[in-house]
């Protein structure tokens, strides 16, 4: 790694670190053994690893890494993390032996988020928001995905995103946002005569316009299922979000295989996302979308079908690893514990994992400038008390970083012991 | 609950607080709907649900619960959490395809970690194991076993001990204490012509009388396996460490049935640990000793024979669920963690699960007045912002306790939101 020539005023230099770039795809984890890298205006500015270079560097913060290891903050591409309530008491039925007919009588299942989402003020959905983003922040999370879905009609999908937009304001974090009006069919819609159909064209008609007005939007999805929307219904919501020049992805083949992966990919879907049903023979068609692995549903749910990942990785397919941290079927604020889960659940090496929350997640969020360490990408870094990179996908609760920085600015900084 | 007459000068009153006294098994989670709880030199004092009664009581403290849930804190009764290294190379080499042999031969296995714990000074030994101790009381653990066994000889077993000692002393949490020493086979008696018999009487007739001389232990453990010891060699340390008044418990049946549980019940052994083989006709041998499940170790090792859940409801025997922590097959530093995998992997109800990691876990530790909110109990509880107690199975990594106090001590404090 060279230097730049006359790099600009640092605001920071973090001395004497192991780095895991994640920059090339050959190099295992693009390794540098002993590095100092320059942040300067949101950016990293320098990667130096000459120490005598590194000597005649300087910068208004300083600090030494002690052979730590620098990671890419991490980046949890895929979350519902915005909902109120929480489905506790369904999961307590369902372990008393209640049928799944009993639990949605008394108002189990989806539409229970629904309306507890609904009967929020905006100011009570970010309260009860927040804990969960603070979560994914203390493991060393930059960048979040979250997405809206459990509104189903404008006022409270607009709430949602709206809510979504303010944490990225208030917490050190990028925030992309989704709307994912094609999630379920609200309750009001349930007495048309063809209720999803009704609901895709008022989700095709009136909200994505006034959504893709107002710019909450990120991007769309769709959940592409027997239980969920069918092919044609998910591309018609695609051709709607792409005349407003919104990029695409979808749920797809999570339980079962619609081949919503190859309509989403037709549409150049950003991502697909879940995957456990899609077969090997469709697998070519991910070539600029990236495959979302979500072993946290798969765990909650007692799942057996495994996403095809020996033909992903031959076919040399990007694969991210996300939470998925919703309510229902994935309740878990960790991206720690999903890279844990993709290695044991779905036989991803470590390198993998952590390729998947950093590189490969922001490529399916198509932000380009992240989860990688080269110069002139975003500056944000994590620090780690570890001894190997594969510690992170390792254990389940083990490790926080002991320093984060987040747009060139350290966000978190823990007692670093004199190892 | 009525009051006492004239309670001592109280420490603390935690008014307005919903309660899981967990203090009967009939009445779910031994609820209370709102209620004062006083506490007095490290003991509940008073526990007050009438509110006009509770007006007149005062504390040198006093907190307003805002009607979030109190439970005991939490007791974590099976955990090997001071150990020297980590496996996650071990962890990286089996992903990316390597035979179980070519790690062995490569040095993988508990063999590393003996040879990494025995490098460690003491010190080394206390800063590597006190960050996951950290994760524990961060989740509201008062409490918690820690086992040796990676020394394996007397000198290092004992620093394990004496490093688990000084957690309990630096940390605000009471640790008791577990002599291992017959986890496995050291390097050092390979050569012996039966070095499973070999090491087993060194472990009874030298470790153990100098263990139990130190007072470092508080009970005896042992591994019960075809890769660990026979049922007849485990008998022999259980009356080598009943020779010394040292209780005993046992890892059995995890990987097969060799009837270690019947074993170790016939010598009253507090507990008996993992037991997914436990035979349906076996389970009626446990009436004083406590069934601990350890799904940890379940879901990292793939494992598919699950403990006989309805049998052991069946029969009425305490179920206690434990973390299992530990660098090779368990490692997880989150006891609410493994609360909801004992309900997703092994189908406890929530309520099974809060139960096992307070009220039986502390009988499994014979640490009678933890694990229950009573008059007269120990002061250690949790203040949580949940809703109902079955949240704290439902999510993973969601919750921290606003509260904490261990023996009658505020020893953690959050941010209440005037909800
Ligand atoms: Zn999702
Ligand atoms: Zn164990």
């Amino acid at each position: 790694m060279s230097a730049q020539t006359k790099p600009p005023q640092l605001d920071w230099l973090i001395r004497n670190a192991r780095v895991a770039t994640l920059s090339d795809s050959e190099h295992t984890y693009g390794a540098l053994n002993n590095a100092t890298i320059g942040l300067a205006a949101g950016k990293i500015a320098v990667i130096e690893s000459d120490s005598n270079a590194a000597e005649t560097l300087h910068a208004t913060n300083e600090i030494d890494a002690q052979r730590q290891w620098l990671t890419p903050g991490l980046i949890d591409c895929h979350t519902h993390l915005v909902f109120g309530g929480n489905r506790a008491q369904e999961f307590e039925w369902r372990l008393q032996g209640e049928s799944y007919q009993t639990i949605a009588q008394r108002g189990g299942g989806i539409v229970s988020t629904v309306n507890a989402t609904r009967t929020l003020s905006q100011e009570a959905l970010f309260e009860q928001s927040a804990p969960r983003l603070e979560r994914l922040l203390e493991e060393g999370v930059t960048t979040v995905e979250i997405k809206s879905g459990y509104g189903l009609n404008l006022q409270h999908e607009t709430a949602m995103l709206t809510v979504a937009r303010r944490l990225g304001e208030e917490y050190p974090v990028t925030v992309r946002t989704t709307f994912l009006g094609a999630h379920a069919v609200p309750p009001e819609f349930q007495a048309a005569s063809n209720p999803k159909q009704a609901y895709i064209d008022h989700v095709c008609q009136e909200m994505l316009p006034a959504i893709a007005e107002s710019g909450l939007a990120d991007a769309v999805d769709v959940f592409c299922e027997g239980i969920g929307f069918s092919v044609a219904q998910c591309e018609q919501v695609f051709r709607a979000a792409q005349a407003f020049q919104l990029p695409i992805k979808g749920h797809v083949e999570q339980l079962s295989n619609l081949r919503g992966a190859v309509a989403a990919a037709k549409h150049h879907a950003m991502s697909v996302d879940h995957i456990e049903y899609l077969a090997n023979d469709d697998v070519h068609v991910l070539k600029d979308t990236v495959a979302v692995l979500l072993p946290a549903a798969f765990y909650f749910l007692h799942e057996t079908q495994k996403p095809p990942v020996n033909a992903l990785r031959a076919a040399g397919v990007a694969m991210a690893v996300a939470s998925d941290l919703n309510p229902g079927t994935a309740p878990m604020a960790s991206l720690l514990n999903a890279m844990n889960q993709a290695c044991v659940l779905f036989d991803l090496t470590p390198e993998e994992a952590l390729r998947g929350a950093t590189c490969h997640a922001a490529r399916a969020l198509k932000c380009h400038d992240k989860g990688v360490i080269r110069v002139g990408a975003d500056a944000d870094l994590a620090l780690w008390g570890i001894d190997h990179p594969a510690e992170l996908s390792y254990a389940i609760n083990f490790h926080r970083p002991t320093a984060v920085w987040q747009d060139g600015k350290l966000s978190k900084q823990a007692r670093m012991s004199n190892a």
